[in-house]
């Protein structure tokens, strides 16, 4: 059926509900669900993490019988499997709701078809409310479903002409407080935070989200194949509260990682080639196998770079310094090796721009291109 | 006396019609005026180049004898001194105004005090309605008469990175049409449009305003101190309607100027020093002293850089287009030699953004230093 005057405001209820459990549910996507009678909130929930009940169940739970002939929003379609948990669509049909709305399909093949059977029983449907919220809200779950991937940010902080850090390789901190604590809260929202081998080196950064009260720490993520940069004493392995992956090339010998003994951090070997590189596409696969499915990526130049020309990156945030560089020496916020003509652009559509204290935040979508499908459909 | 309400109202219309000299009147400043009385506009009009009568005379001319008892509003508080025409005061006194509104007071030690005399002979006298219009519509004006030398907006195109032109030295087009369109409208506006000798040879620019109907060719400055870039064959020297000038070194040798005979490129020797400089300060001063108050720098990155380092530049637009390019051999937007740390920056104030086409276009202030004082008191 048709969505009702009331629907939109209640499904934005349910977005916010879902948007409590972003960066603790994969692999499951965050969802949020509210049960409504006669313009009343009866109960409410999300789901928290993987493992836990679903958003459906606990709204439910709250709502107790008075649930009977009663709509319930949820931000997702009703699954109709038996996963770690049992079908909402049963607990949906138990529970007696007369009137069932939810804002994105299910993109799971394994999970689809809910919407359907609660039809067949006889529950009111509606699908597609405010949908492209909850497709912003599902971006790394759609993601991941649709190409094995982890959905990637990229945010690179530099000063208005594009400079990363001095010639003296000195970046901290080119931006603004203000924008550190929105980095802060974008990390507490990943599953993963990421940066090469030359960033942990020149920056010795903690990739934590210890700007934000309550926040939780991402796993984090080095990439230093012939582990050229990593020391015992760089800071993030001894701060933090998550666990740091060190992605090393295979050629690596094994010999080589003794330097990093009484470390906490993990070893993943990836296929490296003969220049000691590894591909962001094999490094993404890997992550995505880990059950991270939300990467920040943070750079450096070289490391961001190889990462947009390999075609993975799913939203660019440039977060701008009101100051310029000009020394023609100092670090760019983007360097591959690649020579690039300006006939072969790399192109960035729907850019946004706020101000964040001081700074300018500008995000932008790379264009699909052959080798970079769109991940969201919209 | 304070405003009255509909003060803004008609100052408003004086700036709008002062605005149609931008760009014609130096070294006088652009100038409106309105004659009003019992809420009628009883006539207009606008100092439209040096030499020709000031705003407040064409005003008066088409109030006619209906200005006794009227109010004038005129944005640039009327003079009181004989240059290429009689003082304005002395008409205003003449057609019998009973009340003069002003927006900003004349900075000009010559041609000041005109508020005093009015009031003396028994006029009403408002003034700083809407004077921080009023002060950006004047700022080369105010800035000429401040500092003695021309105020410069820095216009620089690029991709979101920073980057200029690709490691082959292409640049056209970075940005859009409707970009390109706005930066002519800019140099229509401005006195003098200045570039580098690299630019002139990388990208054989016209620097017309041939995109904006009824446009006048601002006067095309090149700096190309040792003549290593200029070429008789490049279309500079070959279209648009208005002069070229070749600065070059004092210590370029007479001979190497043979190479341009038949241009009709008038040359304008500089102090240089031994690489070959010249310093962007000696620059300013001599097209100050040819009358030139409004400069449009359009670059390359090494003449902008320098620009701005000497202190000299006091707005600067970054547009920059949604692109990346990524490549680390690509040419910055900015290329200074001077070292600098990230703990010496170069700061801009007041970012303003807006959406220009698909671009983004970015205007700052650079911050007063020791080296570079505000021009502009606000």
């Amino acid at each position: 059926m048709a969505p009702l005057p009331h629907d939109e405001l209640w499904m934005k209820r349910a977005l916010k509900l879902a948007a409590r459990g972003v960066g603790r549910t994969a692999p499951n996507p965050p969802v949020g669900a509210v049960v409504v009678k006669d313009g009343r909130l009866l109960g409410e929930g999300f789901h928290p993490k993987a493992g836990a009940p679903h958003a459906e169940v606990f709204a439910l739970a709250a709502a107790g019988p008075a649930a009977r002939g009663a709509t319930l929003y949820v931000t997702l379609e009703p699954c109709a499997h038996t996963g770690r948990t049992p079908p909402c669509t049963l607990a949906i049909l138990q529970a007696g709701l007369s009137r069932v709305v939810y804002c994105v399909p299910d993109p799971n093949p394994v999970a689809a078809g809910g919407a359907a059977v609660l039809a067949a029983a006889g529950v009111e449907v509606t699908g597609g409310v405010l949908e492209p919220q909850g497709r912003e809200l599902l971006a790394p779950f759609l993601c991941a479903i649709r190409l094995r991937r982890p959905w990637v940010e990229l945010k690179m902080a530099g000063t208005l002409d594009g400079r990363a850090a001095d010639r003296f390789g000195a970046s901290r901190y080119i931006t603004s407080e203000a924008s550190l604590r929105r980095v802060h809260r974008m990390r507490d929202r990943a599953d993963a935070v990421l940066v090469g081998g030359r960033t942990l080196a020149l920056d010795d950064p903690q990739l934590t989200c210890r700007r934000v009260p309550g926040g939780r720490d991402p796993v984090r993520v080095i990439v230093d194949p012939m582990l050229h940069h990593a020391r015992p004493e760089q800071r993030i392995f001894s701060t933090g509260t998550s666990r740091v992956i060190l992605c090393v090339s295979d050629r690596l010998p094994l010999k080589a990682r003794e330097r990093l003994d009484g470390t906490p951090a993990v070893f993943l070997p990836l296929p490296g080639d003969a220049a000691g590189r590894i591909r962001p596409r094999d490094l993404l696969a890997a992550l995505f196998g880990l059950e991270l499915h939300h990467v920040l990526l943070e750079g450096g130049p070289g490391t961001a770079a190889a990462f947009l020309e390999d075609g993975v990156v799913d939203r660019v945030h440039f977060v701008y310094a009101p100051r310029l560089m000009l020394d023609r020496e100092s670090l760019p916020v983007l360097a591959s090796d690649r020579p690039r003509r300006m006939d072969e652009p790399f192109a960035l559509s729907n850019l946004r721009v706020r101000h964040v204290g001081p700074d300018l935040w500008i995000e932008g979508e790379p264009m699909p291109t052959e080798d970079h499908p769109p991940v969201l459909e919209r």
